[in-house]
Order: structure tokens, then C-alpha cells, then sequence
């Protein structure tokens, strides 16, 4: 496996895998990989020849108040993750190369980044696509992996690609759960033993609510005070958000059976703050 | 010549182009083609195997007040001029094609975008930086070409570009001027006679200046001055801004020697808006 800290080396090596014909897979991370992302690994060797992983903690996306500086950084231990994954090529950058000194021009999205996630979290998905942007120019993949969980930000980056014409292709593949059918994330590893347990709440609500739908149940309050009840059970859950949206234009539906619906959640389990998400079938009948 | 006016046939072509292992020119336009476009188009055909222009007149970086519906558009005429000039592809994509419903993420410049024509014109980069990150994006080009005319343009281009790691090559060639020194733009077909004869009074001040720099003048004020008083002894014209700027960061300077300045310019002359700028020396002295 080889790892570049710089942009040119990576490219040239790029510029190489690409003038053999070869295609190139990208898993754009933020490191502390777990299973999720090893799936997006997967994915992109199943698709492409070549797979590259970028780990960069990017402080454009964080708020002042969040987890920019405890945000988990393993590097070692990720490493080792890719290489025994079968990445070709890991590119680890310094902020400073990302962000050199006189760095200005940045990617705004437009209405899909006003609701939920970014209504917690300004200015969010503005460092996302921008340093999305950034990554995907200095790569230059075939295609770009990104997983569901961040469902809204997958939509966000979907929607850069095809707003700006970006040549990359973009593909959002599953959520990959643990067991008892948490999400995997990176910051899972704030939860203590107590909210780790509280945390499968989450994933519970939405099935809850995801089997009422199937059962016929189109109101999307209703759905939504299913997955809030569920959540009242844990003390160590507080619910931020639960959003009942068109899976397109994450607009809140009126009818559930209108269009292809996600569910979309946040909350904190103790400090940390979790999101999941579950996209409802349309009906036929 | 080949023309095109959707994406896909667009891309596919220039897809075969690169695959033969040619490289491509990109000149980007609003069209109404004069000796300026066709300089560009000359430097792209003595650097690249193939040269691509488009015309579009971008609606996102007019302001409300300003000239997007009398903009000259001349499409019969411009491809006669590109197909007389060796250009090899002529992309003509329409509004709708460019933004498309839902259209919703933009490109935004940073603090260069603030001054001079950014403080007259709000927004107009921010479209300019949006509509050609997607022309370069659907071109692929190895090199897009520009012109010095819009000085502070071709700044926030190749700032933009180096910002998001766009694998493109920003090259800015010469102002074209007429026999008697206006820059071409396609807004000198807007002047009367008189207000034609009037517009030279911009270059001819900032040559005054040039001139006066030469000859040892340091002051930025003083030099300010001899442009100022030049315009002023044409009725005509009306300057909007002169200023002295590093002719990288586009801030103001105290010591024109410090660094190479620029003088950039904007006036109304008559009812019409032009800019023009001259690039000074760095004294060795």
C-alpha cells in the first residue's frame, strides 16, 4: 500500500494508474476506520481497479463548540486497517496543504443544506463540499464512495457533482450496523458503556416506525411520535431532530406514500451526537 | 468545426479527443467575438492539439440593474469568426442546460472578490466563479485561456482553480487593444462615435501613469492623480474607481515598488461600463 502526505507525488502516481487504463475507486474519511468505511473499500474494489482512501480531519466542517480537536485520530491503527482492506494508496494531508496560506474560495450548497443538519450545524456542509470539491480535483477518481448514514451529506454531495459538473461519479452505498443494529461511526467510540447501549434506540425507533409504515401507516407525525416514544425510553437519548422527508429534496412530505421517504434523526446520547437515518419503501398498492 | 449544444454529445467527443492522446484548449466567452477572444484562441492553438470555445451569456454574474438582456449576441456571426480562427469545437449550451431545475450549489470567491469590481458589481464573481467552474468541469480542458482586460477576473479564476485543486491549467494572455489603444470588449459595440473616441482618454491615463512610474513615481496617490485627471478632461467619462493594487492579492499598496502593481480602472462612458488595467514594472533601481 502506498501513502502520500503531498498533493503532487499522488497525483503523479495517479496520473500513472490512469494512463494504464486503470480506474480509480475513492473513500474520502475522516479516519478512525471502522467497518463502515471498510465497506465503502469494498464496494470501490468490486468497481474500480484501484481504490484510494483519504483520512483528513477537515476543521472547515466542524463549529466552534464541536469535536473538531477530541475527533478521533488513529492513524497508525488506520493504516494498518487499509492496508490489511486492500487500499492501493492511503493519502493522509497536512491542514496546511489543504488550506495554505491565502486559501479563500469555498463551495456553498444551496436548499438541501438548510434543513436538519444544517440548521444544527452551520456552516457544516459548506466545509464539506468544499473540501469534498477539493479532494475529488486532487484525486480525480472514476468514482467517489460515500455511505448513507450521512444520508443528508451524500444528497449535498450528489447534488455539488451535478450542480458543478464535476466528471466523478458518486455512489452512496448501506449503512453498516453493529450487531444490535447501531450505526457504525467514528464517534460511536465517545459513547461509555451506558450509551452505547442506549445508542441501538436509535436504530430501533426508525425499524419501529419503518414496520408501522409497512402496516399502513401514512401520516408522517405519526411515524415521527413513533420514533419520538421510542426514544423517551432512554433517558440517555434526546432526540434533536426527526424528519419525515422526500428522499430527493430532504423537503418534509406531507404523504409518506407520495414519493420515496427517509426518516432522518439526530440526537445526543450523553454529549455525543448521533445521526441515522432509514429510507421507507413506495408502496405499490 | 464541430459545434455543440448539450453535455453529453460534448463530452463524448472531447472523451475520444483526450483518448487519442491530444491535448485540449479551452476558451471560455460570452461571445461576440472580437480580436481579443480570437488572441485567445491563437495562444490556445499554439499550446494545445484542439481548441474548444463556448458562448454562453451567463445570466448569474449580471446584477439586476445591468446589461444581461442587451448583452450583444451574435451566434451567426461568432461562429463564422471561430471557424475562420482554427477553433475546432464551439460549445453553445443553453441557459436551462446550465442550470437546470434544482440547480442549487455555487462557487464562492474570497476576499479578492471583494474589492474594485466586486464593491460595484455584488455577486458577479461568485457567478463568474460558478458558471466557470462548470464550463472547465464539462470541458476537461488541459488549459483555459483568458484575458488580462478583466484583470481581476483571471485573479479570482487562478485563484480559484489553485484553491480547488481544479486539475486545470489557468493561463492569462495580453489585453488587445485597438490602433488607438481602447482594450477590446464586447461592450465598445454599446459607444457612439464620440463616446468611442472619448473611451481611449482610459488607456491613454493609465500610460500617463506608466509613464510617470517610470520616470520615478512612487506615490500610488500621485499616480491615482494622473489617471483621475485624465479622465477628467473628458467630459465623457466618468470614473468609477482607479486604484493601485499588488497585482496578487489586489490590495491596495503604499509603496508602488514594493511590489509589481497593477493600476485598475473602471469608468462609465456614457451609459456604458468599461474596465481596462496596466500591469507596472518592478523597478530594479
Amino acid at each position: 500500500m502506498r501513502t502520500f502526505q503531498q498533493i503532487a507525488p499522488l497525483r503523479t502516481y495517479l496520473r500513472g494508474i490512469r494512463q494504464e487504463g486503470k480506474t480509480i475507486g475513492f473513500v474520502p474519511t475522516m479516519g478512525a476506520l471502522h467497518a463502515g468505511h471498510m465497506s465503502l473499500v469494498k464496494r470501490a474494489a468490486q468497481d474500480c481497479d484501484l481504490v484510494v482512501v483519504s483520512i483528513f480531519v477537515n476543521p472547515t466542517q466542524f463549529g466552534p463548540t464541536e469535536d473538531f480537536t477530541s475527533y478521533p485520530r488513529v492513524l497508525q491503527q488506520d493504516l494498518q486497517v487499509a492496508s490489511n482492506s486492500g487500499v492501493d494508496a492511503v493519502y493522509t494531508p497536512a491542514v496546511e496543504d489543504i488550506y495554505p496560506d491565502g486559501f479563500q474560495t469555498t463551495v456553498t450548497p444551496g436548499a438541501l443544506a438548510q434543513r436538519l443538519e444544517g440548521q444544527h450545524r452551520p456552516g457544516h456542509f459548506a466545509g464539506v463540499c468544499t473540501v469534498v470539491a477539493k479532494l475529488l480535483n486532487i484525486v480525480q477518481p472514476d468514482r467517489a464512495f460515500f455511505g448513507q448514514k450521512d444520508f443528508q451529506q451524500a444528497r449535498i454531495i450528489e447534488q455539488m457533482v451535478h450542480d458543478l459538473n464535476f466528471p466523478y461519479e458518486v455512489v452512496v452505498a448501506p449503512t453498516v450496523r453493529a450487531d444490535d443494529g447501531l450505526a457504525l461511526s467514528s464517534r460511536n467510540a465517545y459513547l461509555s458503556q451506558e450509551e452505547r447501549l442506549a445508542a441501538t434506540a436509535l436504530n430501533e425507533a426508525l425499524n419501529e416506525a419503518a414496520r408501522a409504515h409497512l402496516a399502513g401507516e401514512k401520516s408522517p407525525q405519526a411515524l415521527s411520535e413513533i420514533v419520538r416514544e421510542r426514544c423517551l425510553k432512554e433517558p440517555l437519548v434526546s432526540l434533536e431532530y426527526c424528519e419525515i422527508a422526500n428522499n430527493i429534496s430532504l423537503e418534509p412530505i406531507e404523504d409518506v406514500d407520495s414519493c420515496n421517504a427517509v426518516i432522518l434523526v439526530a440526537a445526543r446520547v450523553g454529549k455525543t451526537r448521533l445521526i441515522d437515518n432509514i429510507v421507507l419503501p413506495t408502496r405499490l398498492s
